[in-house]
Order: structure tokens, then C-alpha cells, then sequence
């Protein structure tokens, strides 16, 4: 009956009702859509289509992309692509949270899987408006950083200890004592994670607490913090800078804003390593969040999870370490 | 069931519930009286569900992203969002051609609309894969280009005419005679029509054609390629890159790996004008694509195009324009 309302097989029918069975997507919705109008097997037709997968993996991004997510994104996409994964991105508002309406939004789109920061949209607040998905969480640990709330649920821990203790060590072994430090934006976890962690650090060395540069990850907020700190605040031996986009803002002022050298007056540490950091005109010794294998770890968790929707919570863990080139030195630049 | 309680055909049925099929006005009553009576609207579940929108736009785009391509990603993806649209990307291989095995995955999404180059995926091979949407492409017009095969699809068309002549005024006007073409990646519009335009202009002043580094949009190749330029083929007056990054590669191979000036030994001049072309580092001339301009262009065609699946081919224009900074000029660096 259903089959001859819908114009097609009873196979087909079969099939539709079978998640796991290949079918046209379109024609498995409209079969569903017929059975439940002619009140045939409701309940497994509800089941299945709330249960078949959008092969759609949602990521939470800041209203802005630095070139470091821009960067993390096309990889991404790359290696969802290859596994029939479509990667779906929604924007924060200005102040890294997320909006009610895109809440929403992200709900209408049946995810199988979303990639979330705890500032923009802590687990609780997420869940409802995820049918099946299970929400992966990035988080950055790191010295001096009270523990995240977030043990019940998927995520990454990107661990800042050994990267910035390479750099904070490096520094110190080319003498600087005036560590500043060029913040990253307000509210962000990776902003407080590397701020409390170069405190630490810093401390651990008998070496005073940085002064603080406000930025907010962006070259020309950087670059401007960089011209007040020299011009208005005393300077510094070295400036560690919350991303790299920001330590680029810092040479660029004290290279042509101020005549300084880099490294010979003042050192520049930066954060993440993007392709940027390798070109010649900055040359930026940074503490490296290793792209790919942070990609290949985001991979494995949305795989297991959607293989696996009822496993305990999944925890996947990444190192950072120190990329040395040219802007932590002694000689003249 | 229905067309066996009326004593009609199938098609009948088809034919009542669809307002638009002609159909005896007595007898589409009949049915729908009887359809009412039977609980049973299969053709408006069927057409609902066939219409339903996806709200998913696609965006195909190269195996690796650029700066350039990310940046209108990001602000094409935060345009839409606003509209409730998600953006979903779709990567080539490493040829710019797009994978049967993509255009299958492509169209398991039921886009609302995509966005194309021809390079990648022609529409005539594009259109079996969307089954409502109307492919956007983008197209760069210049001079001594060829006409693309584009008319009959909605498409924006970027005229590289009158910053590109801009350009090369400019480095006439500051003596450049031996103007280099730094090309972008084999295969790629965007290449094809930018070399065939700087020859033509080139050419109009009676200049000597460029001679041709090997690019491919890429920062390490247009490096090495400038490397070989000056070291092995005798050098130039100017660079003309093919995009911003190459550009960025070129200026510091001249400056770091050459011990040259720019712009007091050679002038560079980019095309796309992204966001580190800007930076103090760079502080690069550029023929500028608005991306401000260009994401709102095609947010308009794809929204003019929901709203009327029928229109005829939609067409925006965009011009481009030269950035004036710091690389084209006859001073000491």
C-alpha cells in the first residue's frame, strides 16, 4: 500500500525503513513521509528517520576566523570530505558566545557531530539543540589553569606546558627578565590557559610576572599594544605573544614603528605555528600546535563516536612544543 | 488506494493535489473529497518534502585555500548565517578538478545553491548532482581572454581590466620596462585570464611581453621561483604576481634571499588585496578584489534564485582597483 501510494518498490520501502540500507535520500524521505500519513509502522519510521545520519559535522568558530582556524578548517574539511563528511560552520557573536538563533539554526541541520569551545557554549546549553549528536570540546591545559568542567564529555586537550616551557627557558637562556606578554581576546579559554601558564612559568623561574599588552589576537590591535608598551609603559626584553597573528602585529611595531631589532633589542615568541610563521619576513620562533595531528585527533573522536554513540566520554590529547627560527636571539638581526 | 476508491487513474490523483496540473474541476473535487475521507495526502507530503529546503549552500573550492579564499569563505559564511543559510564546502583534487566521488557526496546535501568555477566542474557535468539548485560560477574577465562558455548560468563576473591597468600605469610610470608574470597555478581561470591581461596591457604600451616564473599561488614556490628569476634568466624591473601570497613569496625572496629592494631595485605588485597585504612587513600594491563587495554579490544571486527558480541566468559585476602602499616606487626602500 505504501509502496503504491509512494510509486515505488516494495523494496524500496523496505529499505527505507532499514537506516543502514542505501537510498536515495529524497525517496527514503518521501516513503517515511507517506507510511507515516497512512499510519504505517509510525514508530519505526519516527525512529529512523531521527535516526538516520545528515553526515554533517558542525563547527563553532569566532565571528572573525584568524588564519589559524582558517587554516584548521580547510584541513578539516579535507579530511571529512574523504570520509563523506560535510562541515558545517557557525559563528559566534563578537563576545565569542553564541547566539540563541544560531543555536537554532545549527539545530535544524540534524548534526552528526559538533566541534565546540567551552566560552562560546558550555555542554549543557548545547545539548538540546543536538538531536544525536555528541559535542566534542577543545580544551588548553596548562599550567596554573583551574581544571575545565568538562570531563563528561568528548574532547581534545591541546597541553600547553611543554611548547611554553621550551619557550620560557629559551628566553631565559638569551637573558630576558622583562617578559611582557601580549594578551589574546577577552573570554577566551586559550587567551586565560596561556596567560596563567606564562605566569607560572615565569614565576617557576624567579623571573617577575609579565606585564600585560592588551590584545585580542588580531595584527592591529597587536601592533598598536606593542607601540603603547614601548612608548608609554617601559618596554620589555621580550614579548610572548598569545597567537601568532599577534606576534607579527609586535614585529611589524617594533621593526617600523620603533626601529627596534628582532631579536637584537627585543625577542618575539609567538603561539600556533601557522604557514605564515615560516616566511622570511618574520621568521617566528613559536610554540607549535601541531596542525595535522590535531586534525587527525578530531577525526578519530567524531569516528568513534559516531561508530560507538554510547561510549563513555572520549579523550584525545595533544603535546606543543617549541619551533626555534629567528626571533629569539642574541646576535643583531 | 485513493485512485482505486475515485475510479481513476494514478496520474488523476497526481494531478488534483498539485494546484498548477490542469484537471477537470469536478472530478479533482472528487478526489480530494475522497482523499479527505481516507486520511491520505501523498503528493502534498511528497512535494513538500521534495521542496523542502536544505538551507545548505555549496562552495567548491581548491584542494589547499589560500588567505584569499579563506577570508571570503569566512565572510560569506557569517552573510549567510544571518539568513539562516549554513556554507558547505567542497575541496578539489590537487588538479582544481572535482572528484566524481565529490559531486556524489555534493548531492547527497540537496543544496539550495552552489557556488563554482569552471575549472573545476563544468555546469553541464554540475547539473545532474543538484536536483533544485541553480550553480553560481565565477568568472574573471580580462583583456585578451577568450569568452567562457558561462552565459546561459547565473554567474558574478570579476572585469580584471581596470585595476590591472592601474597597475601597469603605474610601474610604466615609474620606469619598469622588463615586467616579470609571477603565474598562479596551472589550469586555474583566474591564472589564464590575469597573464592574458598584463600581456595585452603590456603589449598596448608597447612594452615587452613578461617573461613568465613558474607559480602556483603559493608562498614556497613563487619564493623559489623568484630565486631562479634573478639567478638564472637575468632578473626584471617589476614582478607582477598572480596573488598576494605569491607576491609576499617573491618580495621576500628580493629582499632576504637576493639582498635586493623593493621597491629600489625591483617594484612587486599583488592581486587580491587580502589582509596581510596590509601588514608593515608587506605594505603591498595590489590589484584589489572588494571581498566585501564581492561576498555581497554573491549572497544576492543566491538568494534572487531561491526566490525564483525560474528567473532567466542572473549576472553581477564586479571591477577591481589598485591598491596604492609601499612596493611600486622609484625611492630607497
Amino acid at each position: 500500500m505504501v509502496a503504491e501510494a509512494a510509486g515505488v518498490s516494495r523494496v524500496a520501502v523496505s529499505r527505507a525503513f532499514n537506516p543502514e540500507a542505501s537510498l536515495d535520500a529524497e525517496k527514503r524521505a518521501r516513503i517515511l513521509e507517506i507510511a507515516r500519513r497512512m499510519n504505517y509502522a509510525p514508530d519505526r519510521a519516527a525512529r529512523a528517520l531521527k535516526m538516520r545520519r545528515s553526515h554533517l559535522v558542525g563547527v563553532i568558530v569566532p565571528d572573525v576566523c584568524s588564519p589559524w582556524e582558517s587554516q584548521e578548517i580547510d584541513a578539516l574539511t579535507t579530511a571529512l570530505q574523504e570520509r563523506g563528511l560535510g562541515t558545517l560552520l557557525f559563528k559566534t557573536r563578537a563576545d565569542l558566545t553564541l547566539a540563541d538563533a544560531t543555536l537554532r539554526n545549527l539545530r535544524s541541520f540534524n548534526l552528526d557531530s559538533v566541534i565546540a569551545f567551552a566560552e562560546s557554549v558550555g555542554p549543557d546549553r548545547l545539548r538540546p539543540y543536538l538531536d544525536r549528536a555528541v559535542p566534542i570540546y577543545v580544551d588548553y591545559l596548562g599550567a596554573g589553569t583551574p581544571a575545565t568542567a568538562l570531563a563528561d564529555v568528548d574532547r581534545l586537550e591541546i597541553d600547553l606546558v611543554p611548547g611554553m616551557t621550551q619557550a620560557v627557558a629559551l628566553l631565559a637562556g638569551h637573558g630576558a627578565r622583562r617578559v611582557a606578554y601580549l594578551s589574546g581576546r577577552p573570554g577566551s579559554q586559550a587567551e586565560r590557559s596561556r596567560r596563567a601558564t606564562l605566569e607560572a612559568l615565569l614565576s617557576a623561574r624567579g623571573l617577575p610576572p609579565p606585564r600585560v599588552a592588551a590584545g585580542d589576537f588580531t595584527y592591529a590591535t597587536a601592533r598598536q599594544a606593542t607601540l603603547d608598551l614601548f612608548r608609554l609603559d617601559g618596554g620589555a626584553d621580550a614579548i610572548f605573544a598569545a597567537n601568532d597573528e599577534s606576534a607579527f602585529g609586535a614585529m611589524d611595531a617594533l621593526r617600523h614603528g620603533l626601529g627596534l631589532a628582532v631579536p637584537g633589542d627585543v625577542h618575539v615568541v609567538g603561539f600556533d605555528d601557522i604557514a605564515q610563521s615560516g616566511w622570511d619576513s618574520y621568521a617566528l620562533t613559536t610554540v607549535k600546535i601541531d596542525l595535522a595531528a590535531r586534525v587527525q585527533a578530531l577525526v578519530r573522536l567524531i569516528l568513534r563516536r559516531t561508530g560507538q554513540p554510547e561510549a563513555p566520554p572520549l579523550r584525545e590529547a595533544l603535546p606543543t612544543s617549541l619551533v626555534v627560527r629567528n626571533t629569539v636571539g642574541g646576535g643583531a638581526p
